[in-house]
């Protein structure tokens, strides 16, 4: 689409275009783009007051992220962003930042083991491992979300799964961003949209979902979690923009997780694109989602 | 299921059933069902001081509701369920007032044509000739929102697609419960919550289409909304329960609204039935689904 009722958006895709390599230029090595997810990350700004320093979470390299406005005894355990490959505590700073502020709450922003080095189901472990120690801590269930974007938020769902595998208590809520929940990308948005979304291609996500799945089936639920059972699992926010690819996994997700008696909220926020909350600087309709999300997690987190 | 979580879904489930005629007695004629609904909204308490007077709209009759905290200008165009062939403003009184409370709104409950007597589209009409005469009196677009329940919620997605059709302003939001959006019965959920839904069977909703839709192919866009073009077309909250034969209808025009850049807000509520918020008297959830879409609609009606 040529036009966007968004004055910003345009503004955000013109930025991404800008940053495309050149046509014939070799791809970045991954290497090369945990650097610059990283470098993305750690030159945003912080709300002011807000501390973010390393720590360790069931044994995995974790940054916890306190806002000045955080509530004793709240947690939020975030996954990031990055397809399985990248993606980091540092790429992923001011986001994390910004939620827990609209949260009104602490979080702990966990560097999970990515791919090709480490495949399924190391990512999985390391964030069940992570809530374990929390719990360990003295932090309830009751005042914990887990939240995540892109594959975090694939990540998110299928550490939920694996929780009730495990008999261990669900969060407080979910909250997933853009979540990559479908890993044979079966929905038909990944046509229908693919002229509309500046960031994601189906070439890319096959490609990184090999080198994360490996040898695992991509059906299997805790890979792409649209194909779990969901009885029993936490009520979930999921938030998505209409231009994106992956959309349709969200629809999936909605779909299952509310056919099995989940309480589900989807919101699909017209014009916007993947993790448009990352340009929180640009964009007033990324402030508005985290908003929206922060006032749903406040009112899930407790006093 | 035979265990619910909610403690009070199944004394509204034990009610429905002790309604339901014996096995093998005649099914009651559209006059005595039409009488048993209004009968069930005359004996539902308002809130206090709430004002219900008659009253016509575009040369239809309808019905104003004005609760007591009622902002100025703000509006509501109720479009009441009951399958095309049933319900009245007198059936959904004392939804519509909880409703119009929680919006700090007046409403206006209209009485449009009914099916069989008057087939599609007769409701449709009927319902944009109302509002052409609410913007006739003064009334801003930006200060009103349409919504229903059950057909009146597929009546409300209808007239937006007409409103866009004719040139005229959409309203600040649509809200629909439970909406019957598909009168092809298309998604799986008409089978796999067959079973789970106490109020609503395909074979009567089968017999009610067939009334409604008459001549008229049930996948014309004004029939069964999920087949519309829903670009330009306002902001969305949907509201439906898990246990619904009819989550199929509120999933598919999630999905067809989100893609086609409306904002959508879709709400599954575990283990509720049918347009639960009736049962406001019985149910803390449907207080609560009030209040949450109230809060929605305040927000878009401006002050």
């Amino acid at each position: 689409m040529s036009s966007w009722k968004d004055p910003e958006i345009a503004g955000v895709r013109a930025l991404l275009a800008s940053r495309q390599p050149a046509p014939g230029a070799p791809q970045p090595s991954i290497a090369e783009r945990r650097a610059a997810m990283d470098a993305f990350g750690e030159m945003g700004s912080l709300p002011p007051g807000c501390l973010h320093e390393p720590t360790t979470l069931g044994g995995v390299k974790a940054e916890r992220v306190a806002p000045t406005n955080a509530i004793e005894g709240r947690r939020i355990l975030y996954l990031h962003g990055g397809a399985y490959v990248g993606g980091s505590p540092r790429s992923h700073r001011p986001l994390v930042a910004r939620l827990a502020e609209a949260a009104r709450s602490a979080a702990v922003s966990l560097d999970y083991r990515l791919a090709p080095e480490h495949p399924f189901p190391a990512a999985v472990d390391d964030a069940v491992e992570a809530y374990r120690d929390l719990l360990a801590q003295g932090v309830w269930p009751e005042r914990t979300i887990i939240a995540g974007d892109s594959a975090g938020g694939g990540l998110t769902l299928a550490t939920a799964l694996k929780l009730k595998d495990e008999g261990l208590p669900q969060p407080a809520g979910l909250f997933v961003i853009s979540p990559w929940a479908d890993l044979t990308h079966s929905h038909a948005t990944y046509k229908t949209k693919a002229g509309d979304d500046p960031m994601i291609t189906r070439e890319r996500l096959v490609e990184a979902a090999g080198q994360y799945h490996a040898a695992t089936s991509p059906k299997n639920p805790l890979v792409s979690p649209v194909f779990g059972g969901f009885e029993g699992v936490a009520p979930m926010l999921i938030q998505v923009g209409s231009e994106e690819t992956l959309l349709g996994d969200s629809l999936l997700l909605a779909e299952r997780a509310g056919h099995a008696r989940v309480e589900v909220r989807l919101e699909v926020w017209p014009e916007m694109i993947h993790v448009w909350h990352a340009f929180g600087g640009q964009l007033s309709a990324a402030r508005r989602a985290i908003a929206a999300a922060g006032a749903w997690m406040d009112a899930r987190l407790g006093g």
